[in-house]
């Protein structure tokens, strides 16, 4: 088969990522450390390497960071040595680097010389087996203290070169499905429409697509997590498609759904039901609001149509570099929606006779409501 | 842009899953279950998702299993539980699925009915929060037991339906890399590049890439785990190109060095101590031999030519439903290859001032050595 071209001529519409606003890598450290107190720890070792990655700019697969009450150590391997050096240079941090084949030495070390006595453990990330080895044997008379979400809690507030990153990743989506959305009227299988939009965006300047594209048609759309699979899209089906691009590490995340041919009534008023129950989410975000509030806003629309039974998830969920993150936007979610939080909203109902339908927009929250990323047109025709 | 066309004729090409030989999935709970008296249990609590896919064939994002001495129960929620019985039953299953929006009651309900009083728990996947909480709250009159590989010993070992789709992942990679190989000569940004080896692979039916495709040209090729980025291909590069497929869940790992125009003395000294060092390695492989000896075979070629230094990672790792599993290939493993392991052997040598040489082949190992399952030849020129 004849390789895909086109080496030249895309080359010049990839958003460069040197024109988005700088991101302040290096305060973020102070703000956790502000956190350590409250946690009762002088010292937190970050096991997470998102949380590693937002913390120094390093973007290995292989790493410890100790930040402690005035400094910095990121342990990495040979691997990752000469690029853990430029990447912390690059974003303006100041940190130790150290290679090492075997971390615990580099580790206890620098643990003994922060005189650290208390040290957080990132327990939803460390694993048990981790927790053991460290308890045991590198600091067994160290008090290893669990902690939760303080650098989640930190990551939860964007800056400006966040939101802008996160604001270039949804213009990628959206772009790249105005230009393929008319090859849903073609009778592609699912995994041939999954795969010209993942392109699209790569050629659009994504660095990657922001998790599996969903390309659910017909009775796959029941399923809310349906993977592309080789179902050809026919007249008369709802298609969902939910995906998003990544650029520098931050995700975009949308949801439509679109009807080939006409619609039955059902389709009709699923779609109705699911864009005013959307709609009123979205109506619902603004800073200071209980998260669980916007997620009763959505659901009392599909409730009172009479499918809340079909509504199998949460409303949305936090988004940055992680495509699922804090704040939590559901029924029993605890948290509270603050000034440039990025969450999805994205109610959705599903009835195996007729398919699914789930809306989505990532929204930025400000102060008196919130502003959409996602900018694609909610009109269910191809 | 125009977008990406060709949903018509590509299709034919795509290999089909189901004309592979099918996985005996049923066995494998039956040999997990004689690991349970050597670790002293009476059932394991399966956390690690893609452990969860290998006994059951489920491959949602969210979920439990339960393995007793006589049955298993999949916890999952309301966004899987039709794709969890339905995939249960494809693969000949027999499990109990449960779907629960809160799983404690559900998990703690399993484990009293199946009256297990030292309960497993998967050291290395469960986080420290989550064992704080099983021990405290779910079982705390049940006695936890961190185990370690149970699942993944049983891995190890891979079945026909296995390898072959661990082989039609791999001639996706070969045939794609053919494809696109001679746009290297066309001065791509590694960024381009990249994209045209994805969309190939994918075309060619690939569910999707391995890994992120490493494209590292030039001064990048001396970082081992490059990410591709905005560098054009040069005259005089080293391009290496260490990339793979995905088909049903399973990988392929293949790494090729090619340079562009004419090498440097250095640089083709690099390339034929790598490649001598990779086929030594290979020669090693056989059911039976530690694997510290496939990595000593690799390392005592480069090490003879005063580069011991710049061989910066282990020489391999098994492949399968994931990138890296085991068994381990370096220095200080302590793992034995057995009959129907898949092991890479990947030995590179990188110097900043002349770039970076790897050369990878994924085989299966059998009772006499190995065959390879990567075929792409290892001549250097575009």
């Amino acid at each position: 088969m004849v390789p895909v071209t086109g080496t030249g001529a895309g080359a010049t519409e990839r958003p460069r990522v040197m024109d988005l606003a700088a991101m302040d890598v290096a305060r973020r450290a102070a703000e956790l450390r502000c956190a350590f107190e409250p946690a009762g720890i002088d010292g937190l070792l970050v096991t997470n390497l998102t949380n590693i990655r937002y913390l120094t700019g390093f973007t290995g697969s292989a790493g410890l960071l100790l930040v402690s009450g005035d400094g910095m150590t990121l342990i990495t391997d040979g691997r990752y040595g000469q690029q853990a050096s430029s990447q912390l240079a690059a974003a303006g941090v100041d940190a130790a680097v150290e290679v090492a084949s075997s971390q615990q030495a580099v580790v206890v070390a620098a643990v003994t010389s922060a005189g650290i006595g208390r040290l957080g453990l990132e327990a939803a990330s460390v694993s048990w087996s981790a927790q053991r080895t460290y308890a045991g044997t590198w600091f067994p008379s160290i008090e290893l203290v669990p902690t939760a979400d303080l650098v989640e809690h930190v990551r939860e507030i964007k800056d400006e070169g966040e939101i802008q990153r996160i604001e270039a990743a949804a213009e990628i989506a959206d772009t790249a499905l105005a230009q393929v959305r008319s090859l849903l009227a073609e009778s592609p299988t699912e995994t041939e429409f999954g795969l010209e939009l993942d392109t699209a965006m790569r050629r659009l300047g994504a660095d990657d697509v922001s998790f599996e594209t969903i390309v659910a048609s017909g009775p796959n759309g029941a399923l809310p997590h349906h993977r592309p699979g080789n179902r050809t899209v026919a007249e008369g089906d709802l298609v969902v498609l939910d995906f998003g691009a990544l650029v520098d590490g931050y995700h975009s995340d949308m949801t439509r759904t679109i009807v080939v041919g006409e619609p039955s009534a059902v389709q009709r008023r699923m779609y109705d039901v699911v864009l005013e129950s959307q709609a009123a989410g979205v109506a619902a975000v603004a800073a200071g609001v209980d998260a669980a509030d916007v997620d009763r806003a959505c659901r009392s629309v599909i409730a009172a149509a009479g499918w809340e039974e079909a509504f199998l998830h949460g409303t949305g969920h936090g988004v940055g570099l992680d495509i699922h993150e804090a704040p939590r936007v559901g029924k029993a979610s605890a948290d509270r929606l603050s000034d440039r939080c990025v969450v999805t909203v994205e109610p959705g109902v599903y009835l195996p006779e007729h398919g699914g339908v789930r809306i989505e927009d990532t929204v930025v929250v400000t102060s008196d409501g919130c502003r959409p990323v996602t900018r694609t047109h909610k009109l269910a025709a191809v």
